[in-house]
């Protein structure tokens, strides 16, 4: 416990660096044999965890944090044991590190494999639950990097507990110390120097608001890679099956309004837009969904007047990330492929459609991480996409995009075998 | 030809941008047409390109380049020809675009597929060689990206008519117009602008040395890969094959110093120094290269002492790119991955062993893009591993790591189909 909250940013990212040249060559077995180790000592300490957590609550409550918060903060012992769980999956999770992505044997007989191997170390920045804490770490060392946490001040006393937990669990199972460690979690000007380890810390992954994204890009030189924000659209196309549509906006929609890959905007084409606005937005605003609505939604759904709200530029371009939905009724697939690429954020983007040719424009013409025919944006998911668990979606275009799970936290090399070869 | 050198820089990246939804939608047939017509058209206007390059020839000239700068910048009607074949051969290679690299059905029958598609807008910052301006434009349009390129203001007459030749030979086959972009490369403003075009341009590659690697680093917002150093080794270990380690050494330095991918320094097991090193370094000052040595090699080498100089701390840190060559005598395998994990820029790393324990430690423990067993670094190249023409060769871990190509200039995206899924 002595590798965490006791040193220096640049000495506790420079342990992570010195433990990941071993981390990158231990085996599956003492990675999973790490893992199970830090399960076990999740639920044999829960008293401890619990303990820590509500010296946290409590001060929390003292600030005036927000009911909201206080239960993002808050565990139990249902959270810690549903942590530990988290922590197996991911030990039963296929070993990134090795796998050969592509081989091949060249003219010359130089035989070329480009094979999966960790980033190095990797810093996991992030708000007030602090199950990520764990989750953060545990799919870091799968994948054989060493780890940088750095939590909020507002939980640094549960956060330090579950760190020395898994640093201490995983010391024991063989993992070279220091391989986690953990920041404060205070000052600016920690997350400041922690974003210009460059040549020790490999890459930063955020997980927060949007003021946590604009305070590193502020200052960042390591690279990083946001769990972006997701304006997510679906689109009932002239050929929808009208009832599969309004399953798929409902769902899309409530299913879980908080999160990146909840949709946002609802586009209908005209030629649909009577049949299918009048019942589905019946059924959202019954369920508490505030709507948005262009002119042409109003004309199609008069008995919902009352319950109508003209959508302003702005709102087509937002995250509601709550019970909100902009409509907007359009004539074409190719005018919701252009309002998708104008105020979509390149997240998870639905076409509802009998028609193979809508489908396929759609497919090809939308710019985005994930592109759905027939199915609710709500799958975009490391688990829904059987990569297990995930550290996030990204929507930026280089080396990740879409779901962040253990492949997405390696890189590779070429590993190259001759008998001599030189260059003529 | 009105689409290049006429606008502002936020004009020609925005009109890239717009071509490049058209451009990631074009088959590999129209693709390939341009392609050919790009080479065709650099064949019937020698007179007219070399003309062009004569006048930037006489202002460098006039401005006092030096000769090695104004044999860069120099065109032939062989090296313009070299250029066409070089578009020949991008033309003949697979179209990455679509290539599905994963794809399975879910258990809910949802079918995903994780299919390669263009990045969007490519910028190329390059320096004196004109003929960048073709291999840049040709690589981008291939995988089917908007480009922006930016030469240097030396070159400018001659990009002018490369670039012009280019995008309207593009834009005959059927290539959206604005697809390639050229800037004046004039003054660092422009670079600045260009760097900081996020949400339009979604990579910029430069090519070039280490002051506008600075430059762009003090500006960029945009992502950038650096097509980067290679401070190279190659270790002979106690159980190499004396002759093939000599002839990979000698490969190695002097088949094209000046390159990234060539050796800078020579590190030698204790246990074969005395028989490697004194014919090994007599063939290497023979063929002018000089020698900076650590105590021991001397001790190793005493017949050569008056070719030897004492390596200073920096040289094991230097790439060269000349002929000049460090040497070191190290105990153990684990003493030169130490060394080459310590002052390697992660490029290319070989072994020279008959070891399979050395082999496998050295492959395992040096963190570099490419790892060789018994051959020479020369060998990192897309060419030579079968990639095809590339951009560049990155030592960055993120998206690129080795020989940039065709691939590594595409993203993906996630297609998902289903037929009606909704998340329960």
């Amino acid at each position: 416990m002595a590798t965490v909250t006791s040193h220096s940013v640049s000495g506790i990212c420079a342990a992570a660096r010195q433990a990941a040249r071993g981390l990158a060559q231990l085996d599956s077995a003492t990675k999973d044999a790490a893992l199970e180790g830090i399960a076990t000592a999740l639920l044999s300490s829960i008293p401890e965890i619990l303990e820590a957590n509500e010296r946290d609550l409590e001060a929390g409550r003292r600030a005036g944090l927000s009911s909201a918060l206080l239960d993002r903060l808050s565990l139990d012992e249902g959270r810690v044991a549903a942590t530990a769980d988290g922590v197996r999956d991911i030990a039963a999770l296929p070993d990134p590190v090795g796998e050969v992505i592509d081989g091949f044997r060249r003219p010359n007989g130089l035989d070329v494999r480009k094979v999966r191997v960790p980033l190095g170390v990797i810093a996991v920045v992030y708000e007030a639950r602090p199950n990520v804490t764990i989750d953060a770490a545990a799919l870091c060392l799968k994948s054989g990097n060493g780890i940088v946490l750095r939590g909020s001040s507002s939980a640094a006393h549960s956060n330090a507990v579950l760190a020395g937990l898994a640093a201490e669990a995983a010391t024991a199972a063989g993992v070279p110390e220091g391989a986690i460690g953990l920041l404060g979690g205070g000052e600016r000007e920690e997350l400041a120097e922690l974003a210009t380890q460059n040549g020790v810390v490999d890459l930063i992954i955020p997980r927060g608001g949007e003021g946590l994204k604009d305070a590193l890009e502020a200052v960042a030189t390591v690279p990083v890679i946001y769990a972006a924000s997701g304006n997510c659209h679906v689109y009932v196309d002239a050929s929808a099956d009208v009832d599969a549509a309004r399953a798929i906006v409902l769902n899309a929609k409530l299913q879980r309004p908080g999160v990146c890959n909840s949709a946002e905007t609802l586009l209908v084409h005209s030629a649909v837009a009577s049949e299918l606005l009048g019942p589905t937005l019946r059924a959202l605003a019954d369920a508490g969904v505030e709507l948005r609505v262009d002119e042409r939604t109003r004309e199609h759904a008069a008995e919902l007047d009352g319950s109508l709200r003209q959508a302003e530029d702005a709102d087509w371009a937002t995250e509601f990330l709550d019970l909100t939905l902009a409509v907007k009724v359009v004539d074409t697939v190719g005018e919701a492929i252009e309002h998708v690429n104008r105020y979509g954020s390149g997240h998870s983007e639905a076409i509802v459609t009998r028609d193979t040719g809508a489908a396929r424009a759609f497919q090809l013409g939308v710019d985005a991480a994930c592109v759905y025919v027939n199915a609710s944006t709500r799958f975009t998911d490391g688990g829904e996409f059987g990569m297990g668990a995930e550290i996030g979606n990204s929507t930026q275009k280089l080396h990740a995009r879409g779901p962040i799970g253990l492949r997405e936290l390696c890189t590779f090399k070429y590993l190259v075998e001759g008998d001599g070869q030189v260059r003529p």
